[in-house]
């Protein structure tokens, strides 16, 4: 792995800028997580890292003299997109890490300086944090795939092919958007609306798919591949990935070739990545296999891997309801998987997605698919939730929900903890349902 | 539709290019692709016209003043992709075609130095035209999804949806590379692979895909759709594409969620954009449909596009192995099919696409699928002339073919005629198939 832990997952650090250093904070000095924002009304985004209910302004701390040797990333740094800082590789990403942990640590003697390049998250504007090149979609998590399954093919849930490598599909580059874009219902075909010859119409069972997402640092060229204990040195970073969903649109229209308008609707994306530095603590054995299944293919497998291959995530998704929030009612949670479940690792999918000789560039996104636990309720789908929409929820409000409504607000949200490391999180990937296009 | 015949397109015109008269020319001066190329050992890409046998530069044409009335197209002319003359919309496009027309018509007067802006095209490399955001691959042959349909499930060979709405799923936009890089021999897993337990294999089901593809000129945003009747206003113009496909990778892979590795380690495209202005004349009816077929939904039809939505194209592929090469043979025709004969036309597929909402980019490529003729001879991929792997093709030669070997070279063409008008060409996608990856 191409992570060590160093001093900076140092659990007492504590940083000058206080709000990082209360119990619960998603981003102490431990995590630092890179994003885009504006503020002020400007539209072009610039670089920032995430501290406490501030962002460090990365631009202005390098104008300003404070962070010293890093002028090889000055471009980078200065840049509207986290693409070219990603493109530097791996020690150019450890060297940002420590010289912003040295700018924000209380040890630091020129806070007033620093101070003076912080921004109020509540004032700044988050943008997409890169830009994707290519988009791919895996399908990794076996309790998704059998409880889904069980829906339409119920003597086969699981297919042949999940065992052995990591399913996964192009999707749509275009339509990924940052947190807190709004999703406007799409139409579609549906079964229905083609037998009535309706033609488009309205998606009646919209649904979220709570998934974890990783940005490519350095690419690889066409025709080459990427090994299982290199791929990592291709990872930047981690983000939470909303793959909306039309499950109405996605049943009619995915045969023979798989999911197309059922999901280039708007995939949205958390604003801050969290780097595999900072995720260095919270890494896990690579999932196990019971003798009954087929042995992991050569090539999908090595000592390193098997031993340090997962990442440990405690995830969630939320709802709120306009009848909730008219009534003061709190987001209630509706499940909570953890992405250790998930049957291949972020490491095996891109080795798996090279493996032909197809080239990732750097700012392409990989995303789990649906992270669903063992228990039907940790499910990261409704459609799961909802065993196939035929068991709608009851929620606190008094109301039900089989797919999502207008107005209905989701959020994801994913924390990292280990006994002896200070919890890291990912902030929010948060959406509102709006009503039909017109 | 946008685009109207004018005299650009009379048959009687001549170049002072005198070979672009030639009976047999496929780039006469009623055609003028787009293309983006390099000389003289340049890295850098610059915009072109091919006329002949030769490439208008059009950087040097416009900065040596010949293209008057043009300087509002300075910058994209200046690139080196047609992205931003794509962004620009059909009336710049049809500007920058007549202003072309006449700098290379026999009548100009100014040929001395209109002359100094040519390039052999023997002399040229050539780059992939446009940098492209997402690429949609369709499935639009009735008879393609026939005879592979019957394949795997003879009961219903077509599914149910085809009739309903253009089938097609994102592709990856990465490995899409100009006609003439060669197609290294992809690795993966396939059934076979997976039951020995050897992981990783090279592929010897590789196979063509013989398409058509179209650039997108003006995108949308997200969130809003392109009507049948605005979608050819936001086409700019048309290329041969080769879709190669691994068939035993796609078999093991593709269930549930469509092809992914067995496609993305390549995806080949012709250099020269066919614009819309250059196809006016070519544009035949819409596929009609039978009395036992679904009506066309409220949506993908109008009386314009009924009348002229389609597009004839006469289209080839060619085959020359490492012994016809080493034997002075020529390459031998595979198949002739036609693309008006595809289901649903390309205005059709961009309407389909963004029914949802998605947003399509400028340089955005929606490729048709194979393009396959009623007859079997006449398919665009081996495992249709095949049958499904079952009956090798005799070759000139002597030799058999059933899928692709290392050496072979495949060609695709097509050519646009109609009486009373002058032909026009797309040129060639061309590619070696390579051993396999080491």
């Amino acid at each position: 792995m191409s992570t060590k832990i160093d001093h900076t997952h140092d659990p007492r650090a504590q940083s000058w800028v206080s709000s990082a250093n209360e119990p619960g904070a998603e981003f102490p000095i431990q995590n630092l997580p890179l994003g885009v924002f504006s503020s002020g009304g400007e539209s072009a985004g610039r670089i920032g890292a995430a501290i406490g209910d501030q962002i460090l302004d990365l631009t202005a701390a390098l104008d300003g003299g404070l962070l010293p040797g890093l002028e090889s990333q000055a471009a980078a740094l200065h840049s509207d997109s986290l693409n070219l800082l990603m493109s530097h590789g791996a020690s150019a990403r450890l060297a940002l890490r420590r010289a912003i942990f040295e700018l924000l640590h209380v040890s630091n003697a020129n806070v007033v300086s620093a101070a003076r390049c912080l921004v109020p998250m509540s004032s700044a504007r988050m943008h997409l944090p890169a830009r994707v090149g290519d988009f791919t979609d895996f399908f990794t998590s076996i309790h998704h795939a059998r409880r889904t399954g069980e829906l339409s093919r119920p003597d086969v849930p699981v297919a042949p092919n999940f065992r052995n490598m990591p399913i996964g599909y192009h999707g749509r580059a275009s339509s990924v958007v940052v947190s807190g874009t709004p999703c406007v219902r799409p139409r579609g075909q549906t079964g229905a609306s083609a037998a009535a010859g309706q033609g488009y119409v309205p998606s009646q069972w919209l649904d979220f798919e709570l998934e974890v997402g990783c940005f490519v640092g350095l690419g690889n060229s066409l025709g080459t591949t990427i090994s299982i204990d290199d791929a990592e040195s291709h990872m930047f970073g981690l983000c939470l990935v909303n793959d909306w969903s039309a499950r109405d649109i996605q049943i009619w229209e995915s045969y023979p070739l798989g999911p197309f308008l059922a999901k280039s609707f708007m995939t949205s994306v958390s604003p801050w990545v969290v780097t595999l530095d900072a995720l260095a603590p919270f890494r896990v054995a690579a999932p196990t296999r019971g003798e009954d299944e087929p042995a992991l293919p050569e090539g999908l497998t090595s000592p390193t891997h098997a031993a340090h291959g997962g990442i440990s995530i405690a995830l969630q998704v939320l709802l709120q309801t306009q009848a909730m929030r008219e009534n003061g009612m709190e987001p209630v949670v509706l499940s909570q998987p953890r992405f250790e479940d998930q049957y291949w690792t972020l490491t095996q999918m891109l080795t798996h997605q090279t493996s032909n000789g197809c080239n990732l560039r750097t700012g392409d996104l990989l995303s789990s698919g649906t992270v669903s636990g063992p228990e039907r309720e940790n499910s990261g789908c409704l459609v799961e939730l909802n065993a196939g929409g035929k068991e709608p929820m009851r929620l606190p409000s008094g109301e039900t929900r089989l797919f999502l409504e207008d107005g209905d607000i989701i959020w994801l949200r994913g924390v990292c903890h280990r006994d002896g490391y200070r919890p890291i999180g990912f902030g929010e990937c948060k959406a509102q349902i709006l009503e039909e296009m017109k």
